[in-house]
Formats: structure tokens, C-alpha cells, sequence
């Protein structure tokens, strides 16, 4: 469960729990902005959100991380490069076409930077571009660049959930987070739902601070926070092309206690990370794989990984199944090939949901447990599958909503590592979300 | 294709062409039985296939390979012991229950060897004993051992058709290849329709020849030929904790001309595995992947089996959506970490269907390719999908049945390394399949 442990009793409780953590920290603004195109390569109308997150000043004090897929997109081609430059000023991001390997995809994305620049008064080299949706097309860069000039004038301190609404696509809410430490704040947004796997995922993630903490500091700090978290998800083990976390410093208020700072940032990570699994496309039960006592923390996040991306294992937790034989089966599959050696069957020990079900070499099962498991998978359902009359599979959260997970505890028995990995069932709301995404 | 490019008219069109490759290499009978059982773990009835094939005598040459999965079912243990054994008379094989990790597992798999073979007057150590089906449970050794008597006056020297259906799960269809080369001949049949993934797959496959190759030549032909035929395939990721791929020579027929034997060989292997993906749950497309140029064959087969393991990929082909971006997406998160080095971006060639989609380091997509590639998608479809009233998809194969594949050729550029990868779709049918398996 996340940090907070949140229970909605209705879809207005919930937004009105968004809004209460949306106050923007001192030195941000944020603006947004939605209008028509037509993509290049599949000319159907579609529409576009754009989000403008601006500084009050350019600010030197900002990280980023970005996917490890080898065919990265244009703006993250681009946003490697503005890592190295002195200052940031501003984030512009769309939604609906990623500019992935898309023929002109970086002038694209530059182009972008310059018009938005321009309109703010900053050189292009201080404008961060991230782009998600559809990988393969081209920017509508004429529509964007059309589109632009309304974004200054929509700009605001107050909120940040209109931005959080408008990074997403097939998310099935906004998400924000905040921490408040030490006289200042750090407010997290983030997009994402599928596409997700490690090393990031199909992610766009903002998180701002008017905490002044140097940029070496803060890029050390969002290398260590990034393991536990958003390296720590799989939704269905793909790995986007676009993944981005930036961490940017208004640097209005004093952080006196960097220590305090860095752990409020951690939670802020873990819940965002948690809130995109929880998201994840089609999701209707979230799994938390904690790996314990193996030979170190790579071999337990690892593990944890080949559980929540085994497919099997999660259409049989998406049918409230407790075929534990594939959870076994998941294990078997890395554990030959594991860092660190093979593993001790006698050692194993596996409970689901509390229950034990391995352990001596063997299972340990009997009618009794088997109900008793049935019932646990059914209470950490996030909504009830209805059987759509076209077909089409729609994922629809109950509320009250909870923030239960699918526990799973993996002993190994042999070391001192251990790693949690949240991961998601395998649904027909996941097929449907996909086989039928753009057509 | 399979190497013999078949087409169906009808139901009964397959089965006659099934039945027409079906006789026993000479030296070899097999025998079914079926039966009603209670399993221990979960009490519903269900219902049981044991299939027997036995040699009219014991033969010192035979080989096998079985899966990598760190927790291997019993069968597979004892198994591995027989390959130390001077001679193999008869295989006993069950469906429904896998014997994988449950208490007593070996003395029971060894109980089944014990009764088989004292019921053809052979020692224990010359049956090898196999199960395929759920994970987790006991096998029912009282049912079984009261079946197995009506196995031997049930063995018939004709057709191995019989078997070929006993050993099925979830199957399509019943799988049999054959060759007929030197005088003699080379007939396989095959289970396998989940959990099937590389290092072999949820996989029993039994090939039975009459041509007299020596045990040790006979070992380091099997050895040879799963590479790229049984260890090249993919449903979904997934490894059985049962794979097993039994060769067994009767040596009745002298075998002049060994190379033309592994040639032959290695086409029922590859057709046989072909099967088996076609015959994947709910698989809806069949997708080959070519990688050619690649640094080495390694690398080669690792970039395929990331491509038809992609899940949103394989969602979209289900959709025949050609969203090539998760074609890219799904190359680009492997090709930073393949053996050999990383990708070199402006050699990177792909083709879908024939049609150019990548060249250059950038897409090469306009609406005309879009609306071709659809039909493209459309025309490698195994059967329509039809939107059940009652939510459980079911997949069924049209007539006239084709071999046709989602073809897919990616050209690294940069080496001298192949191979070719299969693997198929996701969709509502192998969700249906697995989340309803059971309950």
C-alpha cells in the first residue's frame, strides 16, 4: 500500500483529495492548453493537450533521469542535452504522438523549444520537451506551434492538477503527490499506464520543489530514489520509448535538512509509482512481490520482476484464481539464472496473502487454504469485470475505492537482499485498451 | 510456414491429413486410457488421459532434453535419471495434473514407472514417466494405478494418432509430424499450448523413429536440432516446469545416411514446434520473426524472442493494429543490453509483411503503407474473433485453414548472425483461457 494507505468513498472524495494535494510549491506555474489535428501517417482527427510548467526564474537546480530503450525518443535525445546546460526554465509536454524515430523528430522537438522559449523570454537551451502517445508519427508541429501562444496567458500558481490532467492518455486518473518538509513542499505529477516496465516507464514524471538543493545534490538524490520506485513497477514489461522523471528546484525556500528532504522525496516516488501500477492499464489487481533474504537486492528486484510479468500467473490472479502453480513456475523460470546462484528449494518459503503455500520443497495446500486464497484475491479486486455487450472491455475502479494489493512474500531463505515490485494482473480490460487503442 | 505449407479445407479435411501422417515407425505401439478422478487440492471431478507408448523391446538408444525451469516437475526429475539408464521400453504419460512440487511427487511418478513396467514385464528404470497440466496439485496414484491395467490390451502397432490426442491439455488440435527417409521413418507428436517459452516450452513432444542411430550420435542430434526449432518459440513468456522432448529409435531399419536423418529430423522438429505456437492459447496470429545481420545468432534469437514476447505489440497485431511504434518500442528495450554491443540506428532496416516501415534511423510510414498493412494483418488471421455473450472468448480455427504468419524482418546490419523466432498474439482468448482455466 502506499505511504498514505488512501480510501475514496466516491469518485467527487477522490478529486477532491487531488485538489487538496495540488498547491503548486513557491517559484512554479503551470498552464495548459487542447485543440484538433491530424496526424501525418493515420489521418484521423484527434486532439492534442498541451502542458506548459514554467519557473519563475531559470534554475540550475534540476535532475532527470530517462528511459534505457536503445530507440529513444526525440525529446529525450533533446532532454539528455539540456542536462547539461546551466539553466532550465521551463517544461513543455504533448500528449497523443511521442516524436519517436519520427523523420525531422529532434528539429521537431526543437522547434518546439524555441517558439515556447520565445514566448517566455528564455533561450530554447533552458525548455525541457517530453512527448507521449503513439509512437511512430510525426509532431503536428504546425498546430502545436499554433496552439502555443494561448499557454502564457493560461498560466497559474495555484494548482497543479490542471497539468497533472493534462500529461495523460489512457491513464485512468491524474496523478499527484506531495510531500511537505521543512517549510517548503515537493509535488509530484505523473503520467502512465502502459508500456510500463523498469529501467522507467512508459512515464512522464514532474516533480517540483521550492526546497533550494543544489544540482549535484539533487541528481544523486533522484539516482537513489528511482531504484525503489519507479524502477521497481512493471505494468506488462515493455519499456517505453519516452520515460522521463525530472526533479526540478525553485530554490525559493532554505533546505536545512537534506537528509529530511531526501526521504520526503523517496515517498513522493514510491506513491507516484505505486499510483501508475495502480493505473496501469486494465489493472484490477495491483501485486506486490516482496523478495526477502536473497543474495542480494538485484537478484530480489529481479525476481520480483519475472513474478509480476509472468502472463500466466497474472491472468490467473485476474480471475481471482489462486493457481499457485504458476507463481512456482515464475520462480523456477529466473531462478536457474539468478546473480548469485540457483536456489535452495528446501529453503523457499511462499506465502500468498499472508497464506502459506511453499514451503519443505513442496506446496503446502488443502481445500481450506484454497477457498481462504480465493476470497483474498477477490477482496484486493480494484473493480468487478462486467462483460461489455460490443465487446470492448472497460476498466471502471469501485468505489470505495481501496489501495489493496494482491501480497505476495518470496523467502528465499539464502542471503540478506530484498527488493518490492508492484506489478498488475493481465486482464480483457488490458487486451481491450490495446488491440484496440488507435483503431 | 512449416516447410510443407499446408491448407485446410475442413475439419475433416485436417483430421484425414493428421490420420495420413500417423503410422507407427516400425517397433512401436501406443495405447490410451481415460478416467474419472477427484484432485486432492481443489475436490471437483475431472477427467484423466493416460497414453502409453512402449518399444517391442527395450532400446539403448534414446535421448532427451527437459526444461531449464529452476523448480522442474517430478517426471522431469526422474527422467534425467533414466537418461543414465542402459535401456528405455516404454514411456507413461497423464494430462490434468503436472506433479510439480507436491509431497511424495517422485515416489509417485516412480509408483507409475513401477506398475507400467511390471505390466510389460520390464525393470522400473526402463519407463520414462511424464505429466503435464495444473501445477501444484498430487497426481491421484490410486485412479491411475487402477487405470493402468487396461492399458497394455489396448496398445495397437498402427497409429499414433490416438496418442496424439491423449497427451493434450488445452490444445487446438492433436500435433503429428513425419518424415519418411532412408527406409524408414521419423514421426513426432506434441502437447504444448501455454506456458511456452524458450529453453523449451510447456511442451511434452515424443519422436519416435525406426532408423537405428547409436544413443550418443542420436543425443547430439536432439541437442542440435532444439535450438532453432523448440527453443526459438514463444506464446507467452512462460516456462513449463514439464517440458520434455523425447527421441526414441527402434533400430529396425539401418540408418545409411545419419546426415540425411538430422536434416529430416530437424524438419519435424521445426514443424512440430510450429504446431505447438499455432496451437497457442487463444493465438490468433502466428508471428515469425527474421533477424538477419545481428553480431551472432545469440543476439539474433534473444532481439526475436523480445519482439514476440512484447506485450503491447502482441496486442496490437491481435487488434490487427500495425503499431509499429511497439515494434520499435519492443526492439529498443533489448538492443541496449544484446550480446555484441547496441544497435546501430541508420543500418536498422525492419519490414512488416513485406512492406519497408523503418529505414534510414526514422519511420517510414504514410497512409497508403498504414492501409496496407492492415489488410496485411488481416489476411494472417487464424480465425475472427467473436464477442461472446458470455465474457469466456474461445478461439476457433476457420476453415479453409491457412499457415499464413505475421511476418516480421528486422536487419541489424551490422553481422553475419540469423535466426528465426516464432510466437503469436494476445488476446481475449488466451486471457479467457488462462483466467477461467481452472475455476
Amino acid at each position: 500500500m502506499a505511504s498514505t494507505s488512501l480510501t475514496f468513498s466516491s469518485r467527487d472524495a477522490h478529486r477532491a483529495w487531488l485538489a487538496s494535494q495540488a498547491a503548486l510549491p513557491a517559484g512554479f506555474k503551470t498552464g495548459t492548453t487542447r485543440f484538433d489535428f491530424v496526424p501525418r501517417e493515420a489521418p484521423k482527427p484527434a486532439k492534442m493537450t498541451l502542458t506548459l510548467i514554467t519557473l519563475d526564474a531559470p534554475t540550475a537546480d534540476f535532475a532527470a533521469v530517462f528511459t534505457r530503450n536503445a530507440l529513444p525518443g526525440a525529446p529525450v535525445l533533446v532532454g539528455r542535452q539540456r542536462l547539461a546546460e546551466p539553466r532550465l526554465g521551463a517544461i513543455i509536454i504533448n500528449n497523443k504522438i511521442s516524436n519517436v524515430c519520427a523523420p525531422g523528430g529532434v528539429a521537431d522537438a526543437e522547434k518546439i523549444c524555441t517558439a515556447t522559449a520565445s514566448l517566455l523570454g528564455l533561450p530554447a537551451s533552458t525548455v525541457l520537451p517530453s512527448s507521449t502517445g503513439v509512437i511512430g508519427g510525426g509532431l503536428p508541429v504546425d498546430n502545436m506551434l499554433e496552439a502555443l501562444p494561448t499557454l502564457p496567458p493560461a498560466l497559474q500558481a495555484d494548482s497543479i492538477l490542471p497539468a497533472a490532467e493534462g500529461i495523460v492518455t489512457t491513464d485512468l486518473d491524474p496523478k499527484i503527490r506531495r510531500a511537505d518538509v521543512g517549510g517548503g513542499s515537493i509535488v509530484g505529477i505523473a503520467k502512465g499506464a502502459g508500456m510500463i516496465e523498469p529501467n522507467l516507464a512508459t512515464m512522464l514524471v514532474y516533480i517540483l520543489t521550492d526546497l533550494a538543493v543544489p544540482r549535484a545534490e539533487l541528481r544523486a538524490m533522484l539516482q537513489r530514489v528511482v531504484g525503489p520506485s519507479f524502477n521497481s513497477i512493471s505494468v506488462d514489461s515493455d519499456t517505453s520509448t519516452s520515460d522521463t522523471v525530472a526533479l526540478i528546484s525553485s530554490g525559493r525556500v532554505p533546505c536545512a535538512n537534506p537528509t529530511a528532504f531526501e526521504a520526503a522525496l523517496a515517498i513522493v516516488c514510491h506513491d507516484l509509482a505505486e499510483d501508475v501500477v495502480r493505473n496501469g492499464e486494465g489493472v484490477r489487481h495491483v501485486l506486490r512481490v516482496t523478495v526477502s533474504h536473497a543474495p542480494d537486492e538485484t537478484t530480489a528486484r529481479q525476481l520480483g520482476k519475472a513474478v509480476v510479468n509472468a502472463p500466466l500467473f497474472k491472468c490467473a490472479v485476474a480471475g481471482n484464481d489462486p493457481n499457485v502453480g504458476r507463481l512456482v513456475q515464475a520462480i523456477g523460470k529466473v531462478a536457474g539464472g539468478l546473480n548469485g546462484g540457483g536456489l535452495d528449494l528446501g529453503r523457499l518459503r511462499l506465502h500468498l496473502g499472508g497464506i502459506e503455500i511453499f514451503a519443505h520443497g513442496v506446496f503446502q495446500l488443502n481445500p481450506d487454504k484454497e477457498q481462504a486464497l480465493v476470497k483474498f484475491l477477490k477482496s484486493a479486486e480494484l473493480y468487478a469485470s462486467v462483460i461489455p455487450p460490443d465487446g470492448i472491455y472497460t476498466a471502471a475502479v469501485d468505489y470505495p475505492r481501496h489501495e489493496r494489493c494482491v501480497d505476495i512474500a518470496i523467502d528465499l531463505g539464502t542471503g540478506t537482499g530484498t527488493a518490492t515490485v508492484l506489478g498488475g494482473d493481465l486482464t480483457h480490460e488490458y487486451v481491450s485498451e490495446n488491440a484496440d487503442y488507435r483503431s
